[in-house]
């Protein structure tokens, strides 16, 4: 399927607006240009992109596509002051297949749009992406409200009564919808919506209802702020653990809000991590309290910022299999150097070898869980439930730094990795032997 | 696809045959066993078996087939001393689709027949396995030759002059086989090549190429050896690094072939192989060169049997992903084990923190290379290339026993394992940005 995407308007309710709509910056990339990305991830790569008001500056920002791995085709709407229903009708001559229209204003999950390109619909048909539960992002006073009957939408507007949804303004077209607009333009309306209730009346309108998945128009100064903590609330992963979900990811998507602005890669976040577990370790090396604090602060902070990676990429659809991978070798060596850096400096306090066990133990340990959370999150991927990980192991190592007792948080990581591990060689034993 | 398989002769050309020839045990399953689950293993799982000679042992043994997870209709032939058409004859009315015809005495691969299924045929064809390059296994005066002229059989028999290969006893038939049977029958030839031939004469008659992969046809006691050479010979992976294929292979095999003839299950050899591992762990920790010697020694005899879990699981058809992940995470709990073991009997000698602090450096390093070899295999399991493992380390550990060096033996592994997993960061960086 290809795209089309309107940027014709002129988002006159952003008071302060100084740039084109288009290309209002949101967490690192512009609202286009995340629109262009997010129905890439779901599989489409041809577009089609109605320019009007300021089109030489998106003209200019996007060029052929190229940069996004996409092909773009640019159709010139000089009439933008009309609805935007006109800007839709300058691509009859563009697509006599199936498409998908798209608002240059909207942010959404690409998995709605994949829902929706999968969508199977009869000839002449077309289908609405419609919200039944809206979230607090939605405006409801300006919101598009649909009404349905059966499996039909049977009225569309801002104004209806008795409305069931909300128009979440992603839609999949066939040609017939050029001929419904025009013939709303004869009746005196411009907008996409008459062109919907045309087919409404015909009983050719479907829809597919959101599913909670979160979207939002961007239409006010308000709004944006919304759509940030939308796409912000979105990082925080249903596997993520309780120290991971309500300590460190509101720590790191603060930081990430700011990192998406620069050009820092996901990778270097990684390395940065790295390095500042490598820091931690060295003051362990030292034993004396004021370093084991520090370094047990350190320890934490590199968890922390340890999340920004995978949250710039996602962000900023920078995501790769070998960034993924880059980043959990590179937590292993981390791991290692911190409980060997606590094992050393416990160590010369005390003198005693058992430490220098204790902390192979816990080196073991901690090493077993991550190889066996492999195999563990490849079966109980679906149930996504959070599991003891690296968040939790690194707040437990900076709580025994702050207590000043490093030997028995070995001790206690000992234990309790090793215990994780091997119920999961029992709890594995027993799934995957009953699944084959 | 169904399968046909053929268990109603006598087998006379093996003299001390005791009991019926398809029981026969070869390594820990009867030729028909192995039949059946080598076919399983390519995905049929309905079976007709034509019994004839003692068929009431046969029946016995096999039972329904819900032992091995199969469907068996036994097919009575009383004529058995006729020839081997007729057993296949009597199973006209059981099948009138194509199915696939077996040979309950030949040993081949599941690979083998799986392509066979995937064959492309017309109506009325019928496809025979072929063997061009037959290896010292086949008996090239016993075995039934074939005749190719274009992508056709042309003919086939025992004493065919200029033959082009040699017919492997595999089949995918179409029910005018039976006809082709029939015919031969009247002829006064009453056997299978009887039907080839027939069907041979209008050009009905195609082959597939078995490409160098192992088949044998048991007829001899000599064979008999020679399949049991050929199956042991078929466990040497081509993932297995030099000291697994060149030494540990040859050792464990030979284990292996006394292994399968026990009720010995693979997880327990590899529980076994963690034992003996735990058993070097605990040689190691004395220090002295009489027990470090010990150890180095069980430390490569628990590397050779940790070969034997996946050898008896293939011979016998017991693989399971549960079993494969339970015994590497086994090892790599042994790994540690026995370098912990190294570590602390070195210490207690020299009583410096360097040999703890170089003893995690190796145990970080061989956790590494486990860690990052699942990536690693997963991108070049194709190359099927030899890769530094669990095999050289453990020869490296053996050999710094032998010459008491543990310290320098932790040291060389240290730097080794590490250089290795931080070059695979960057092949597979290389190779995933590549691809993707």
């Amino acid at each position: 399927l290809k795209g089309l995407i309107i940027a014709a308007g002129r988002g006159v309710r952003l008071k302060n607006l100084t740039r084109n709509k288009p290309l209002l910056p949101l967490l690192g990339l512009s609202l286009i240009e995340r629109t262009i990305l997010t129905a890439k991830q779901a599989g489409i790569d041809e577009f089609y992109i109605v320019v009007g008001y300021r089109g030489e500056e998106v003209k200019k920002r996007l060029g052929d596509g190229n940069r996004y791995g996409v092909k773009i085709t640019y159709i010139e709407n000089k009439e933008w002051r009309r609805g935007n229903g006109v800007s839709v009708l300058k691509a009859k001559e563009w697509l006599n297949e199936n498409f998908i229209l798209l608002m240059s204003d909207h942010v959404f999950e690409s998995i709605t749009l994949k829902d929706l390109m999968e969508s199977k619909i009869g000839e002449d048909e077309c289908v609405l992406v419609v919200d039944f539960v809206p979230q607090e992002y939605i405006d409801e006073k300006e919101a598009t409200k649909v009404k349905i009957e059966n499996d039909r939408i049977i009225d569309v507007g801002k104004k209806i009564r008795n409305y069931d949804g909300f128009d979440c303004g992603m839609f999949l077209l066939s040609p017939v919808f050029f001929e419904a607009l025009e013939e709303s333009i004869e009746r005196g309306d411009e907008t996409i919506s008459g062109g919907v209730k045309i087919l409404a009346e015909r009983e050719k309108m479907r829809f597919l209802d959101i599913g909670g998945k979160p979207w939002i128009d961007i239409d006010t100064e308000d709004s944006c702020k919304k759509a940030e903590k939308m796409l912000l609330k979105g990082l925080i992963k249903p596997t993520d653990g309780p120290v991971s979900r309500y300590l460190n990811r509101r720590v790191s998507t603060r930081i990430s809000k700011y990192l998406v602005k620069t050009n820092v890669k996901p990778n270097f976040i990684s390395f940065l991590s790295f390095i500042v577990s490598l820091m931690a370790a060295c003051f362990f090396t030292m034993g004396e309290y004021f370093y084991v604090l520090t370094a047990g602060l350190l320890s934490q902070f590199s968890s922390t910022i340890d999340g920004c990676d995978g949250e710039v990429a996602r962000l900023k659809f920078q995501e790769s299999s070998y960034g993924a991978w880059f980043d959990t070798v590179l937590d292993r060596y981390a791991d290692a150097a911190i409980i060997l850096g606590m094992t050393y400096g416990c160590w010369i306090l005390n003198r005693g070898w058992e430490t220098w066990v204790v902390g192979f133990m816990a080196l073991i340990g901690t090493f077993m869980n991550s190889y066996t959370a492999v195999k563990y999150d490849s079966i109980f991927a679906r149930e996504k439930k959070p599991r003891f990980g690296r968040d939790t192991r690194l707040f437990l190592i900076m709580l025994g730094a702050l207590l000043n007792q490093i030997f028995y948080t070995l001790v206690t990581l000992a234990v309790f990795t090793n215990i994780v591990s091997i119920k999961r060689l029992l709890v594995l034993k027993e799934t995957m032997l009953n699944t084959s």
